[in-house]
């Protein structure tokens, strides 16, 4: 094997398409090393390795992968074991539609606009927070915590009765925020549990050594009892 | 059969993402009844459908099914004739990978801006267009052109050899500008007959007799010969 094969995921500690895409090969034993790619530098070879300009980007197989989600249906699919969809279309769908719950509307409303203003600006030197984005994502986080509180209070996993790819994404988003201690955790007893329940999995021990410098996380972010 | 299973798409006709499930549907030869969704009216009953508050939301084989990725995921799973994605899982990700590019990179940078300013302004009562953000998107739609250019001279589809989910996802934004008269097809001769080809398919008919109300569409638009 010569180095070029070696798998390698360029990323940031604190995106959570980074940290889903991290979660989801560690739970699969694939070993990568972990390369930060600090896109917003001059310098940064981004575009080299994905046209969109996004990270994160994984290096397995011979070839270059980005979109988180593509991504880790393409590693349930090449790796099946453990398998991390379920087999049926309609709960197949329920996986993919939570997945884009995080993904798309978790991460507009409470995702980005917090790590932005109270991360990335500072990280890359671009201006002060803006407090209104940042309640206006705590506002919005409550009513999301509410959400997934009921379906968990119905299922055992997000998706249904197994762990699938739902879970891994919702982990990556609240495990950002839970960093930087944005996260009642006493607001669902079903979604701490859960949660709970996830962090203890091995898949998860190398984000809670992550330390993002500038920002040292929240004293609870890894204890698996918080 | 009772009229509460009868196949039925809330959408509305220049959203990208009902305007992608649409077709799949047409490929599929699924019928389905289109009702408009005004979701931004009050009285809509869109968070009954779906918590996301999103369109398009597909009432089909006795449930609603949102997140337009997810749906034709969906569909192809379940009702396989024509499949619509590869079998190899890394010809999976690319196709999954271009999905994202129109539904993430090319919204944001392109389809949203100037749909939101030339049409939803105006449908919404919400104020007049900023020609700013028209612009920055009629700028971005010339990079992106190039790209799938690039991609069509080496490709017989955007995918790959065969016709999948992402010539469909990346037709139903083109075909959104395309109504507008956004696009200037001379730029690329690889990707102008890649889009007279998609165009010309029965499912992508009654997409082409769409009217929205106030907004004639280009004279050429409904032309297969364009």
């Amino acid at each position: 094997m010569n180095t070029h094969s070696t798998p390698r995921l360029y990323h940031v500690a604190l995106s959570p398409f980074c940290r889903k895409v991290r979660l989801v090969l560690a739970e699969k034993r694939i070993d990568v090393e972990l390369v930060e790619e600090r896109w917003w530098e001059p310098g940064s070879e981004i575009l080299r390795r994905n046209p969109a300009g996004k990270i994160p980007v994984l290096r397995l197989d011979g070839r270059l992968w980005s979109e988180s989600q593509a991504i880790v249906e393409y590693l349930d699919e090449a790796y099946p074991n453990p398998p991390l969809m379920p087999l049926m279309p309609a709960e197949r769908h329920e996986v993919r539609r939570l997945c884009a719950w995080f993904d798309d509307k978790f991460n507009t409303e409470v995702t980005r606009p917090i790590l932005s203003e109270r991360v990335w600006k500072k990280v890359m030197n671009a201006g002060y927070p803006d407090s209104r984005l940042v309640k206006s994502g705590l506002r919005a986080v409550k009513d999301h915590m509410d959400y997934l509180g009921h379906l968990l209070e119905h299922r055992k996993w997000l998706g249904g009765n197994m762990l699938t790819l739902a879970d891994f994404t919702a982990a990556a988003h609240l495990s950002c925020l839970d960093y930087i201690s944005d996260v009642d955790w006493d607001r669902s007893a079903a979604l701490r549990d859960w949660y709970a329940t996830i962090k203890s999995r091995p898949a998860f021990r190398n984000l809670l050594v992550d330390q993002v410098p500038g920002f040292a996380p929240a004293p609870h972010y890894a204890q698996l009892d918080f």
